[in-house]
């Protein structure tokens, strides 16, 4: 209902970005006025970081610019997003508040400089947050301008301080019930750590040797509530004044200090930010990555690029520049795997400032520039592509994701550092996207059975109840592959003992893994079936299951298990990932999950989208260099002609008959 | 006759581990019983992180479920090493004691949340530790159930704070007894350190550029006198109720801030803990150093192997598993070195904690596993040794080792970062091991005239009287091989003048070193033997010895020199490994040392064990994947029988006639 | 006029170093008289580290021991470089003042125990130092040993605390006259960081992401303009007492925490300290490097080598020694690039201390040493060398240096890692080093006109009147090459829009980048005319100017533009080193611009000094192990004979006729 109001509002797709007028003067405003009207901009996010100019003293603020901005973009035809800008507190916060900056795990209390100098769990800054999302709801909350509501900006800091444990200790009181139940989950039996009051329970601050794992990873649950306390606190205080959706952006992939789950159910539109940075088809993989990701946590509706960069992006120590094509192929990626547009930050390249080298819609070069024409050639695309507002996108397979397994192996001294919770889902995705297979993310408690096929790559912990909704799972005629070290532990951080991985599912799997042997730094090793494996191998005893492939002494590496209707499959080592995409490929064909377009050379990605009334439409980018014909032609909605064949890093839509 | 005590106690070696009840419900405690009997397990190690559950208010003790625990092991058969647990100080004691936290130099003070966050020089925690240790020992220091003392647990951590600064000034008062000594000592006219009061006189916190070598150098003795001296108050209190023998478990061969000579001097036993990561037959010489540096730390005396790993040990990133038979090899290395017994962490593997991942000899999967099967194995295989129970192990042969060298090493600055202290006495101990020559380590004050060839790879900081001892030992008739950059400093850290080594060590080398010519990183250089050097050179002047092996310039590399009725080699650069091995070889043929058993191919180890009745074992193991045929066939403890060969991985312990 | 004084003092060139005598004792001190005269020492630098001795408690003072040291040289007819001790405050120092330590940025306070252990914004520190400087002039000022004065030693040091915080906001409000002009020129529109008051603005100290660049650049300026007040302080209290010339040791290269230009404008003779590391050919071009920049900073008056290592060099982590010879040939190359002498840190190894394996002229191993034999050569041939003194170096060529730019490229999220200021400098210098060519440094708004050609590795930053000055430059017949993301921001760190360089100089180069093109590390690309370019690249477009090479893509790498009566280069790549020499070599010879002294090979060098009276000497110095042929026969002052040709590393000094 939300993205359809949306859809209705922008009469299409969304395009735009960040619009920060504050920095520029007049004679700018006039030629960004110009110039947004000749891209096709129709929505900006306006406000992100301009706490300091709208609450200039504390309780004393100035909406005059504000107001003529909004004025101007609507004017001009262009919906507002408009932003909270609790992400980038004053300096003036700082002084009257230096309890609410952050503190690091040693102890360092971060100053203001740059942006996100707060701690969620200070009082002073929730305080500060929800008057300010308060004020504003109620000056623009019907203002004609406003379509949406960006609270704040990609939480993601963490923060150690005593307001910090404070909350914590409430959190764990709630958890837990008690402290004798906080001991036992904890295990405090081991070194000495027992607690005797609430008062002794810290956030895992520096200490001497590796942090009590429990602790770490109720920690991590605490912090991801704590932030979508503070995003709930806004969005209500803005509803109270407002009807229009709310969401906040999130980033993925690289930030986990977030359940992107629980900010799915809270968020009217799941809002990301996008920065891939691979070259070539790798950054494509990336970009469905990202989109599937969003998608699932959205329970499958429709979602928002809300940022992406129009050029040159970080990469670590330097910026890359995107090739030419790549503005436009890029967007329609996000778009073929359920975005409702593309939007850039930002609009206009910041002449200062610690972002001045971050790219933007208006180059610092100005619009006479390759990236303008770009951005501009977009905006027209997207006018094109206006009916395919409000699908969605559908899949048969999913691979399973949740936070307490991340977060669970982000603890210190686990038995190899080469485990890895995100480059594991990376590489089932990509397997799955190599072989032109739409994606879904699901929980391991979701209901699953609308899948053919599921994977379970890095489920390191492991409930009892969704060990025993996997088992049957399989049961009830499901694939399912389960690879190494995973069903470990429990949801308190123990360990299942007398095998792995927890009971119920070794059931489906038909085999019990007695121990785990890690492989060392760079050692590769041959299975009977001539694939190879790195970072990990198991002692994997059958249970019923067979050996499909076996260890040079014999046990089995990867087994295979009839279970009630389906099967269970289970590998104990790494595949490499030649080795691994022939799995894939044959659990997808025992499976019976077939591409979305058949017949595509690899680099070139079709996804399907779904409206409600049965329309369908084919995105088919080309990410290679060749030219590429078509299974079969097609009308393109880009061109409004006719498609034969797609030119080297060429797109297509077609609306299937 | 302490050790004679403990194995009349335990009627031949001691089996067993760290077992940690508190960990467990009364069902697993029942299985405990059972599953130790059929391992033959006769030692258990109790208590080690227990505080917060022996005193879980300040001064208020519960041992009602430790006698329970005690008297159950009692009933099993089962004797029990009893821990003071001050290792780890509970939460509340924090609390109380804010002050007693450790600081870093650069000023963190560390939380609990861990273990040893305390400070050893606070007096709250001095005090405590001595209060509970007083308290066990009044309680069961005649437990017919407690056969030994387990004071705290590997003495490790540091401290910069307040308290350390006070220990510190008095450590060093006593050591300089004026402050225009320490001046003298610490060379203070250089960058205008000149102190003239002691409160101006800190530990070495983080500063501008380098410390003052002096004074690191003095916090390292401090430190190490620090914790002995802790060590020593609780041993003390012990003592004044129960008459069993005390120790500590001392960590070899990473840590360095203790002075294991002096502890040494100070237990009723010396235990180690050793938890090698090498592969194979690296694993192998890794057991033989640290076995042969825990025998020399006792002066000879039989040593206890008190932790090791049943499986999965912690290597740096990951861990890594144990191979099929290396439980009992291993455990056989230890004991071949002297060790009175095979004791591990810990008995039962945890479920939940920051060490749930380190193995035990009951792991997660429980007894049903190749652990748990190989553990009762070796158990079967430590009866069957009880006669070897109380015997020693002799060598003619000595590598000089002192902490002084070691922390002198450990400064900024020296003039190469190459230098390694404790590489350099690895490579002279693997070359002899491979050479199948037994090994002690020898302070360079002692009296080393039993060895026939003494190696110093690494003696930096040489005293006066040490350079004396070494002259007079070659005067006597003595093989001495000095390595590179050794003798450069005096026990103040004022470097020898004049050239090096200090004086009267040059005498019985017959050279003067004039400069030292670091290498480059990866800089290789050929001798005029062929062999080649890295790391370092020097330039050496000829004083009355020949040269063996020359530079490229001419100039000596490798001396000999006859002085007296002994002979002194000097080296100065890093030798290759083969070229060394050789320049061993052809040492040990000069001082007519043999191999325990010669004629054994490399990767086989020999060492024998004597009894002080004449009595002699050959420990033989088989670290290669082939079969070795023995020298001579023998009688085999291990399987009663005659041993003709060795199975690939297999081990006899041959009883001599 | 000050430098000349100091010739006529020495009676020709300096030669010596650092004298410590506080360290030694007396046998030493009369040893000392006797090396200093037998090796020519003519000046001796004294006190760098006797604050302790000189202040024991503050406020008294005890010289006794400095009046004995300053006559007993005086008699040996050894001139003294008197220090200040400032660099090293003693111990009563910290404990008086703790607020006068420095904090680093993120808030750890720095203790004494090595050195530089202060802030030189802290009131206590500034008064004190300005004490014992005036305590010093008034007893010293007129003694007849001292001919000069050495005020601290290499300011070098940061400092976050609240002096510098508050010294911060004053020198802010100099440059910038408001905090509106400072929120213009910071930009803190973005991340919100408008600032309402004065005391809410803060060094950059550790914040949760990128701070301000134009805080961080205005920190790197304030920061170089506090230590310059800090010197000036003491310069000017000891100019009221004496007259003798006043100086500082500057570290050349590495430290870039000071203006050097500003340093070269307020003492009376630039002093350096110059530690080179590279091997071989590479450290005569290093050397080159930092005599160059000496003279540049001031103004191309002689200046003075106060500090080199005798033997072995600290090179990061491992010192290096020197070949035989380079103690000669690297002093003359100091001379030959206008140093008036040869002084090293320090006469005698120090015996303990924290630089106790810093080499000296005297070392560990004595006098009878190859370390002192050279020295006292190199003391005999720079008597011989006397009539040089004074004179002075030209160069046609130079490069653009200034410290703006330097400071700007240091701040965090450029847009890649790889821009390095110091290595485009370095690149410049020594491709014209390889070629003959003797070079200066200037600031881009110097008046270049004496110049035939002109290099602007990393402008990064540029004011707009330096491009108009460059413009001009070109205009009046000056050839310039300018290289890629130059004259990117302006002097407030604000981004130039509408294409780069900054306008005034695009007109001057013919050209417009319109984007950057960050290249991957370790990628390589080919340009049309077979060079190959790393690290970066742009889209050049041309606006008049010539497409000298091109990218794959067709676009410009290389340009080339007639501008008035020059031509005005760009270059949007970073060429390989020998790409690099060919376009240098072809700019020289378009430029007109020849060798000093031409026709010889690789690795000799020869260098041109030039007296007022137009008297000339070629110093030329062979830095390859073969016998070079001189050009033609000169008469050489170092053996006062007929020189034709050089030996393997050997040095001539021909006066010209």
């Amino acid at each position: 209902m939300t993205t359809q109001r949306l859809v209705r509002r922008l009469g299409g797709l969304a395009f735009g970005g960040d619009y920060n007028p504050e920095q520029w003067d007049k004679s700018v405003w006039e030629e960004d006025d110009e110039l947004m009207r000749r891209a096709g901009v129709n929505l900006a996010t306006v406000g992100v970081f301009s706490w300091a100019l709208l609450e200039p003293r504390e309780g004393h603020f100035d909406f005059s610019w504000l107001d003529a901005h909004l004025d101007r973009l609507h004017a001009n035809g262009i919906a507002v997003d408009l932003a909270t800008p609790t992400a980038s507190p004053p300096p003036w916060f700082t002084l009257a508040h230096p309890d609410a900056l952050p503190v690091t795990a040693d102890g360092t209390r971060l100053v203001h400089g740059s942006r996100d100098t707060y701690c969620l769990a200070a009082p002073a800054y929730r305080g500060a947050a929800r008057r300010i999302a308060t004020v504003l709801a109620e000056r623009y909350g019907d203002h004609p301008a406003v379509a949406m509501w960006h609270v704040h900006n990609e939480y993601a800091t963490l923060c150690w301080c005593e307001h910090t444990a404070a909350a914590f200790r409430v959190w764990l009181h709630a958890r837990h019930g008690s402290l004798d139940a906080l001991n036992e989950a904890w295990g405090t039996t081991f070194w000495s750590q027992h607690y005797t009051s609430w008062d002794q329970v810290l956030p895992p601050r520096a200490t001497q040797w590796h942090h009590n794992p429990g602790q770490r990873l109720d920690f991590s649950r605490f912090w991801s509530d704590e932030a979508l306390a503070a995003y709930i606190d806004q969005r209500d205080a803005i509803r109270a004044h407002s009807d229009r959706p709310v969401t906040t952006n999130l980033m993925v992939p690289g930030y986990q200090n977030l359940d992107l789950w629980a900010f799915g159910r809270e968020v009217d539109l799941v809002a990301i930010d996008h920065y891939p940075i691979a070259p070539g088809v790798d950054a494509a993989a990336d970009i469905a990555f990202g989109g599937d990701r969003a998608r699932s946590f959205g329970g499958g509706r429709p979602w928002l690029l809300m940022e992406q960069g129009a050029n040159t992006i970080y990469a670590g120590d330097r910026v890359l520049a995107k090739d030419p094509g790549e503005i436009l192929r890029h967007s329609l990626g996000h778009i073929a795997h359920g975005s409702e547009g593309a939007l850039f930050f930002q609009w206009r390249q910041s002449k200062a400032g610690a972002e001045m080298w971050h790219s933007a819609m208006v180059p610092h070069a100005g619009p006479d520039s390759r990236t303008f024409r770009e951005v501009t050639e977009l905006g027209e695309a997207l006018t094109r592509l206006g009916e395919v507002a409000g699908s969605t996108v559908r899949a048969e397979v999913a691979v399973l994701h949740d936070s307490d397994s991340w977060w669970a192996m982000d603890v210190d001294g686990l038995p190899s550092a080469e485990l890895d919770y995100l480059g594991a889902l990376r590489r089932a995705h990509r397997a799955l996207w190599d072989a032109g297979v739409t994606t879904d993310f699901a929980r391991p408690d979701d209901d699953l059975s609308r899948y053919r096929l599921v994977l379970a790559p890095a489920l390191f912990l492991l409930s009892d109840a969704s060990a025993e909704n996997l088992r049957r799972y399989v049961a009830d005629g499901g694939t399912l592959l389960v690879q190494h070290f995973n069903g470990v532990v429990d949801a308190r951080f123990h360990a299942r003992l007398g095998g792995c991985p927890a009971a119920p599912l070794r059931e489906a799997l038909g085999i019990r893994v007695e121990e785990y042997r890690p492989l060392r730094r760079d050692e590769r090793i041959v299975l009977s079936d001539g694939s190879h494996g790195t970072v990990w191998s198991e002692s994997v005893r059958l249970e019923g299951a067979e050996s499909v492939a076996a260890y040079t002494n014999g046990t089995a590496a990867l087994t295979r298990h009839r279970h009630g209707n389906g099967r269970g499959w289970y590998l104990s080592t790494r595949l490499d990932d030649a080795n691994y995409a022939v799995l894939i490929d044959r659990l997808l064909a025992q499976a019976g999950v077939a591409p979305d377009l058949p017949g595509l050379p690899f680099g070139v990605e079709a996804v399907t989208r779904h409206a409600p009334d049965g329309r369908r439409w084919h995105f088919v980018l080309n990410h290679t260099a060749e030219v590429v014909p078509l299974p079969e032609p097609g009308h393109d909605l880009l061109t409004g002609a006719t498609a034969r064949e797609l030119p080297p890093g060429g797109c297509v839509v077609l609306r299937l008959p």
